[in-house]
Order: C-alpha cells, then sequence, then structure tokens
C-alpha cells in the first residue's frame, strides 16, 4: 500500500493490536493532525527474544478492528509475516548507541526488530507523521533517531502515556496480571513518583535509584530489570541532579514484565 | 535535495569519484533510460577499514566534475561527511547472508558501510533507478537485496565490467599500480578465464579454484584474499558444477587489492 496517492497528510499510528486507551489517545490524535489515518496491527516476532511472549502476546484482531473504525481509523493496515519479511528477508536496520541502555541492554536484539519493522511499515504507508506513546520512551527517541539519521521526512509524534486511574500506565502486557498483581502493578509508577519527591531532599541519583529499586522489591515485584536516572534526551547516564532528567524503570510481577518513566521536573 | 520533484524518471549513479570509463559506462546506461541523471561523489569512510587506503584513495574532484559534465550527468551530488553523517549519526543498515562471503569475509564491516552510505544516497537522491558496476559484483547483490527488502521502490541496474585492452577490470585502484604490477595485473581476469576453460575438461570446483590461486601466486600477487566459485544469484557456495555459477577473485599485488569476477557459461 501507498497511502500518499490520496494527497492527503498522512498519519501512521503503528500497534501490536490488543489496543486499550493508549493506542486510542494516538489516534486521536493522528485524527486531530491528519487527512488519512492509518493503524497498522501486526505482532513483529523479531522484536521478541527467544524467551519472551510472542506466542502468548495478547491477539484479539476482530475486537482491534472494531476499535480501529469506532474511533476513526480510515486504513487499518494488517500486514501478513510473510508481506514484512518475505522468503530470504536478510536486512536490518539498527540504531546504536541509544539502544545501548534500558531496554536495549536487558533485551538484546528488540530493538534491531523495532527499527527494522518500524522502516518496513514507514516505507510500505509512507506517512508524513507516526505516533507513539511516551510510555516505551526508549522506543520513541530510537525512532526518532532512525528517522533523523535516515532523513526519512517523517514527524514522530511522542504522546503522553495513559494511565489507569491507579496510576498503571496502560499496556497490553497489562493484561496478563491476576487479580493479585494488578493491585501491585500501580507501585511501579508510584516508586517513579515517589524518587521524582525525595530528590528534592537528597539529589544523589544512585542512592534514590537504589532506594526505588529496593522499594519495588518491598511492593511485591519479583525482579527488576533496572530502575535508572537518564538524560531526558540522549538516554546517557546522569552523574548528577540537573534539569532534564527522566527515571525508568522496568519489572516484574511473575512472569509479567513491566515498564515505566518519569520526566523529573 | 530530492531531484524527484522534477517530475523526471531519476537515474543515480552512486561513485566515489577517480572516474574511468567503467563509471562513464554506467552514467550512459542511466542517460539511454533517465529524463534526469544524478551522479554522486562521496568517498565514504565508513566502507574502509581501519587499516584501508581510505587517506590515499585517488581524488580529483576538477576532474571528476568535468567528466561528469561532458558526459550528460545533470546533477552531481557531492555532499559534506558531515551531511552524510551527521554529529550523533548512529544508524546501520545491514544486509546479512550475501555479506558473509567473498569481500564482506575479508573486510568486516565494509559491506554495513556501502548498505548505509547508499541507503542516505538513496533517500536525499531519491532516485527511481540505480545504476552499479558488474566489476563490484557482491555489491551489486547486496544493494539489490537492501531494496527488495526494504521495499525502496528503485530498480538497480547492473551494467557490465569495464576492461582495458588486456583484460584487466577497470577500478580507481589500478591508479596504485606501479609500472611492473601493471603487466601483472591482467593474470586476474586471465586466470578466471583460465579456470571457466578448464573446468570444461576437469568439473570439480575446489580443484579448479586451487588451481586459481596458485595460477595467481606464480602470476606474481603477493597474496590471495579468495577465489571462489559460487551460486550468481545467492552467492551460496557451490557444491559441484552446473549452470548459473560465477567465479570470484580477490587478489594483492603489493598494497593494492584487486577483485574481479566471470559468469561461469
Amino acid at each position: 500500500m501507498d497511502a500518499r496517492e490520496a494527497g492527503e497528510v498522512v498519519g501512521l499510528v503503528p500497534t501490536m493490536g490488543a489496543l486499550h486507551e493508549g493506542h486510542l489517545s494516538l489516534i486521536r490524535a493522528a485524527r486531530n493532525s491528519c487527512g488519512l489515518v492509518v493503524a497498522s496491527l501486526f505482532v513483529n516476532p523479531t522484536q521478541f527474544g527467544a524467551n519472551e511472549d510472542f506466542d502468548s502476546y495478547p491477539r484479539d484482531e476482530a475486537r482491534d478492528l472494531c476499535l480501529f473504525r469506532q474511533n476513526g481509523v480510515d486504513v487499518v493496515y494488517v500486514p501478513s509475516v510473510e508481506e514484512i519479511y518475505p522468503d530470504g528477508f536478510n536486512v536490518t536496520v539498527s540504531v546504536e548507541g541509544l539502544t545501548n541502555v534500558l531496554c536495549g541492554r536487558v533485551r538484546p536484539g528488540h530493538f534491531d526488530g523495532v527499527t527494522t519493522v518500524v522502516s518496513k511499515l514507514f516505507d510500505h504507508v509512507r506517512p508524513q507523521l507516526a505516533y507513539f506513546g511516551e510510555k516505551d520512551y526508549q522506543q520513541l527517541k530510537v525512532v526518532e533517531k532512525l528517522v533523523t539519521n535516515l532523513n526519512l521526512g517523517i514527524k514522530v509524534v511522542g504522546c503522553p502515556t495513559i494511565r489507569e486511574s491507579d496510576g498503571l500506565a496502560l499496556s497490553s502486557r497489562n493484561f496478563y496480571l491476576n487479580e493479585k498483581e494488578r493491585i501491585r502493578a500501580p507501585a511501579l509508577y508510584e516508586t517513579l513518583e515517589a524518587v521524582a519527591d525525595r530528590l528534592n531532599a537528597n539529589r544523589d541519583l544512585l542512592t534514590q535509584c537504589d532506594w526505588g529499586r529496593n522499594a519495588l522489591i518491598k511492593a511485591g515485584f519479583d525482579k527488576v530489570d533496572y530502575f535508572e536516572i537518564l538524560d531526558d534526551v540522549t538516554l546517557e547516564p546522569a552523574i548528577r541532579y540537573r534539569p532534564g532528567l527522566r527515571a525508568f524503570a522496568a519489572a516484574w510481577l511473575d512472569s509479567t514484565r513491566l515498564i515505566d518513566n518519569l520526566f523529573l521536573k
């Protein structure tokens, strides 16, 4: 497909389905700026590691298509795996640097999968604007880098994280949580907020990140992949507290991995 | 630049300058099929290894610009290193598989440099057709793969190798050869032809490649990087003689590395 034929401003909202209000907020943002809103629905195998949840990732295409329609998506692009990765496909588009930290460090190959599939989606849909959520903040920065470095001529629009009333960031992976885990899950965001607050009294970043990791374990998380404070733009480590930092956390409730982040005002 | 604005069929001839008849044959081919012929001139640092000849690579921009003009190039694109690799540039476009053999094996990182810069040039120039010489046959196949895998919508046109009257394939690196080396250099093509001929009598590929390697050393080459017979399309190793094979050789005369290849009819 090449949506540009229509001569309208094309906005792309790439999704892996299992839609929630976060996705719908991206669609609304696209709807506000674009003449033609394209949503893609593709659970991309290459961004999942060998032991990750590709097989169990929630899929409900009928529900997703209905939600796309109800929310004013003009075109839904649901490619097959063969369309995205035809026989003999052997190209990788990589962003280095930004992908060496956080989820890139914990999930080797993940962002190569993301940047390669996003390159393909951009090429198939040829949007002028593309919408990504700040919940996956590192992904947003990586896609921005991809677009500027390869001069793709696409404006990447980052949209604020949408949260449940108790603060839990919306994520398709929240579907995995059982009742007990769902009660514990908001502690991820609460801990990010608590660290932001504690930094007013003690500005030592390492101390506060240690505190954050411990707080997550105390709150019932089984494992903390990272709790870090990095530069909001470059994702480089921050030596000391200053404006322009963001806190990032990833932690597990049993076999469900949740991530979240918070800009430090 | 975006040459597509002109509404004409745009052909790109990417070069690293140091033009010879091989380049000019690409320009003529482009001239025959395209309304607008763009030639790029960029000695791409990232496709040279640390110990390779980036610094000494022949450069004569005034001469090249003159030859471009004389041969009907409409637009010459001479980007700076900063334009291609702006500060913070950190994307790599890789083709796997095809790049594990021949020059890809001997020159690690070389083809990542090629595919990344070609991606950038394609994006800056936005041609419908792009011209590459069969002398760098593996490069031609890698670029074809890049274009089909990323659906870049560009037709890659491979053009026959242009040779001196004694058979030596034209190459900017021939400029490095001293008189003695220049006399020995045609043995590279002669040996490829001899092996093609010998295969009529003895179809054992390994035997003939061994013979080819030895023949090159006997002819005065100082080192043979490879002498191999591979599938013409996939560059996969051939087990036994059959139609659709191509012989490839790379060898050194002192500090000058020459490559050549020959389709086995």
